[in-house]
């Protein structure tokens, strides 16, 4: 079941307590593309500038995401460099946004793109967001959608307005407290789920996610990552194994919901174990198996059978 | 299996967002009895002052909690007095500290008192835990401990001393980093494990709890809270449900010890659910097995069986 993801693809510079990279592939659509690609087919569309190189393409092609939806721009490709806290990995300044070609973008769907059935909005515009959304025929069967702070605190209207037309949610628990007001993720979810998704993903970063989902609550820790050396795309990466995983078993019941979050999880601790793709581009399968086993012992336990009483 | 407790029995004063309670009782051995007993018979040794009235008592045996080692002395009975953030719930204010009779405090075991094969000594100076421990003849088969930050920052030695004899180790997330100047749990409970305690309890609030045990890593979240009303003696409640657990199972695996875990988050989230042990004194056992399989509803998903692949 073939997946669309529409968002950036950039140059980032960043430094972390790990080292630092320079214009190496970053972007939303690029981590989430990356990520998904282990799992099914993805179609990417996005803008890149004329300084985005054949190399670049090929980084791409060798993942065998299809990249006939890359447009490229007169210009240069959309830049963004930022430092992140040497002690809290959390906490990160942009130096730098250079939107360059993404300032024009108005992301068309070519023909080919227009139909498949999961549709991925990573973090842009909200307006063009639902300006994809809108040229999906027909409705895709999964719409999920990715955003930020910025457009969270500063976009609220025409976030919701997008909002209202998706199916699955991804925020981080700060974010969801902050665009509903409330004080707990239980209450955010669910505030959410009256907008219109009917599936959300609560992020809590290396305490794991909560997907609510139809009355149905489930919770998975993070994997435990030794050594973080770049937590840029990580988010991206979740939701790439999220609806990667969807997309392959074509299982949209609450069972495979469940596995899709905890392949989400192993993706987004792949994607801080380097910096830009390195790590999370470059894996084999049985790692990506590893990490689920990984997930499925640290929380399993015995639970009551049927007839079994806890206080016998 | 029976189970000893040594700690504090103390008259609370209170004050949350919910409301407060003058003189409630309170103190680190009352919430474990109240939370242990539903699951084994508990024996409690503290000391209380001559204010310590005959319905206290009651309280106490009304839940079959064993008191004959709990000491009267001349004086007041122990008394804190604190107000929690309104908005934030995991930060506390001490109003004031009234140490009375506690301040002479010797525990000392009486003969009934040295042979139970489980023994929790609750948050006290380390000194006295120690003293407790060195009194128990023969060794108890588990050696729990909770303590402070108090303790930590301030008595770190001592505290050094008491736990390498320990098995079973509770700590909050910010107080094993502080403990062991490590920055992710994970490495601050091997260094601890590193001092002696087999068994590391992290303790994340809201985020759950991760076991540690002999190379193997247990993740449980929280049970979802709606309205929390006072958080004091959740941690006490989490270790009396963990301790309970093992005393009734005598079952020490790797299963058993996770269960227990379920079960210690379970008991903790009803410890909040009212001021002093309002509810966690005051259960029915269903609504403890309602919520165990409640944590078991919210963590399953289906793992891959052993001959199956994620990828095909």
């Amino acid at each position: 079941m073939s997946l669309l993801v529409v968002g950036s693809v950039a140059f980032d510079s960043v430094k972390t307590a790990a080292g630092s990279r320079t214009d190496s592939l970053g972007g939303s659509a690029l981590y989430f593309s990356a990520s998904a690609s282990y799992f099914t087919k993805v179609s990417l569309v996005a803008v890149v500038g004329e300084d985005f190189s054949e190399a670049n393409r090929e980084t791409l092609s060798a993942r065998s995401i299809d990249i006939s939806g890359l447009e490229t721009a007169k210009g240069k490709t959309f830049r963004w460099e930022g430092v992140y806290d040497t002690q809290n990995l959390n906490s990160r300044e942009t130096i730098d946004t250079q939107l360059n070609v993404f300032a024009d973008f108005s992301p068309s769907l070519g023909e080919d793109n227009t139909s498949h059935p999961l549709l991925f909005l990573a973090n842009i515009d909200p307006v063009l967001q639902l300006q994809v959304l809108k040229q999906m025929n027909p409705k895709p069967k999964i719409v999920a959608l990715d955003t930020m702070d910025y457009w969270i605190n500063d976009h609220r209207n025409n976030l919701k307005n997008t909002i209202e037309n998706v199916d699955v949610l991804f925020m981080d628990e700060k974010e969801i407290k902050s665009f509903t007001s409330k004080s707990t993720i239980f209450a955010a979810a669910q505030a959410v789920r009256d907008m219109g998704p009917r599936i959300v993903l609560v992020k809590r970063g290396e305490y794991g996610v909560v997907m609510f989902n139809e009355g149905d609550i489930f919770s998975v820790p993070a994997f435990p990552v030794e050594n973080v050396i770049d937590p840029t795309g990580a988010g991206d990466s979740f939701a790439g194994g999220f609806m990667g995983y969807l997309s392959r078993t074509k299982d949209f019941s609450h069972e495979s919901l469940r596995r899709a979050t905890v392949i989400a999880s192993v993706m987004g601790s792949f994607a801080v174990e380097g910096f830009s793709t390195e790590r999370v581009g470059n894996l084999a399968e049985l790692e990506i198996e590893d990490r689920f086993r990984g997930i499925a012992g640290m929380t399993y336990f015995e639970p009551l059978g049927n007839n079994e009483e806890l206080f016998i």
